[in-house]
């Protein structure tokens, strides 16, 4: 089971870390740029294999200090096929290395659709006679926008599947105030969103301590809100995305996580993979690792643990 | 502009059906399954192969009685690299056979990301020294859940490259009351996401009757709501998904179009692409094209153009 798994691996490595991998073409190292270029000119060919060799290297740095690696499909897709070739390269080549992978799709859809998706991330597709898992992440981040039925076949599929998702409850980024912070019948869209998903939750039965599939994306820019629903969802993962760049702080980050010092994984995309003091730096594998390792150390620090 | 070749191309063909590409393998002719999998065993890429094949089918039988095609990435994804290059197949395929293309995606993400979405589906991507069309479709379906901040690079992308994307407002499923339904301010979240729209079309200072590259997908199975948004988004194209398998009823439709029979597309995806009537025949191409043309007509009466 994928909640399992994070458990097992976050106490094995002692980190509470997600590593954001969204591939910035401009930002990559020369050479792995060159060397791509020398293959394939300057194609989108050239892209994905840049991307692929570069995540490989930022993977068995990082695979130390992290559980966790979370490839955003945007970065990816916006490479086209070759880019979804390095997509899903870096899922195999993180869990060849003992890392979970979670897909940052938030994709979301009619119950039909929805299954789909469920059976390109976290289940199995029907190819003719048999049936074969297709980008085989551990867990997939899912849009709530369309309601209860689509989160069903998802849901579903965790159960049958074992692997995970986060609903997107309460997003990092300002605009998140626009729908998700509404207020209807003195409970915001978040808090409705999450006792929607704790209904499900409930079925399970599980005890304290004990963590549900189905987990939640809730931002670091908002420790206030993180509060009350970290009550609503008491068997849930947080994935927490928006520490560095976004502007959430970690010496906020207690509050997303329960008194065991577990129930949050704590992502950085930028900061880890693209620190400026890495830039056209020979050791920038070494700053990688380096930042990954501090990150890790810095949250344990304010958790507790 | 997208908005300008969709009304071009409703009154070349005097339709305003869009077929929509949503490949399911079980359905396929046993000829073009039993082709691909000689060729490539029982594999994803024996599933890429026969939906390209497949769609090209469609696309050629479709083309003389519809102006737009709306492949839905899921079912793409859910073959994986494969499928997603029949997608890619597909996407050429209809631009060299004149028609418009939707990708029914469904993005959404924060502004950094959004953005990357934009370049891989309406814009481009900066690809080393140059700048490159990725998946070059003609319009993208955005979620709107994360809020203003992360569609502006979309709707940047739409003026900078002239081409679309509608934005979900109202969607066909019953899970769309769960959110979209609820009332804030006297007002439901749909009405309060058209007015978000609308304020960025007012700033296009459109006449009656011109179109913005800003849509909205409205649900067939909603006419109700659709008579209250049709009015806060005059300058809007609807894209209509729901009719048939979906229980929404073409006989409601005249609500989502305007007096000028304009301002909506009407999405038929199994109806079309895989009727009862087509299954196992070895005339399937014909029934597609009557299925697509006998909805074509069905509407017009209806809109009464």
């Amino acid at each position: 089971m994928f909640a399992q798994k994070l458990v097992a691996a976050i106490l094995d490595k002692n980190s509470r870390v997600c590593v954001g991998l969204d591939p910035r073409l401009d930002l990559l190292p020369e050479i792995i740029k060159q060397n791509a270029i020398n293959k394939y000119g300057e194609t989108l060919e050239a892209a994905g294999e840049a991307i692929k060799n570069f995540n490989r290297e930022v993977i068995a740095a990082v695979a130390p200090f992290v559980p966790v690696i979370k490839p955003q499909l945007a970065f990816y897709e916006q490479y086209g096929v070759p880019g979804l070739m390095a997509f899903d390269d870096a899922v195999r080549f993180a869990h060849e290395h003992g890392l979970l992978v979670l897909a940052d799709a938030k994709r979301g859809d009619i119950d039909s659709t929805a299954q789909a998706y469920a059976n390109a991330f976290i289940g199995q597709s029907k190819v003719f006679s048999s049936k074969t898992s297709v980008f085989n992440v551990d867990a997939v981040t899912i849009n709530p926008f369309l309601g209860e039925d689509s989160l069903a076949p998802l849901i579903k599929t965790t159960q049958e599947f074992g692997n995970g998702i986060f609903v997107l409850v309460k997003t990092s980024n300002p605009g998140s105030k626009d729908l998700q912070d509404l207020v209807v019948d003195g409970e915001t869209i978040s808090e409705r969103l999450a006792k929607m998903l704790q209904q499900h939750i409930q079925q399970e039965k599980l005890s304290v301590g004990e963590y549900s599939n189905v987990g939640a994306v809730v931002g670091a820019t908002f420790p206030k809100q993180a509060a009350v629903l970290r009550k609503l969802l008491p068997n849930s993962f947080f994935l927490v995305p928006g520490v560095g760049a976004q502007g959430g702080s970690v010496q906020d980050i207690r509050v997303f996580f329960q008194r065991n010092g577990l129930g949050a994984i704590v992502n950085s995309s930028r900061g880890i993979v693209f620190p400026s003091e890495a830039n056209g730096q020979k050791n920038y594998l070494e700053v990688i690792a380096q930042k990954a390792k501090g990150l890790r150390d810095e949250i344990n620090t304010v958790v507790g643990v």
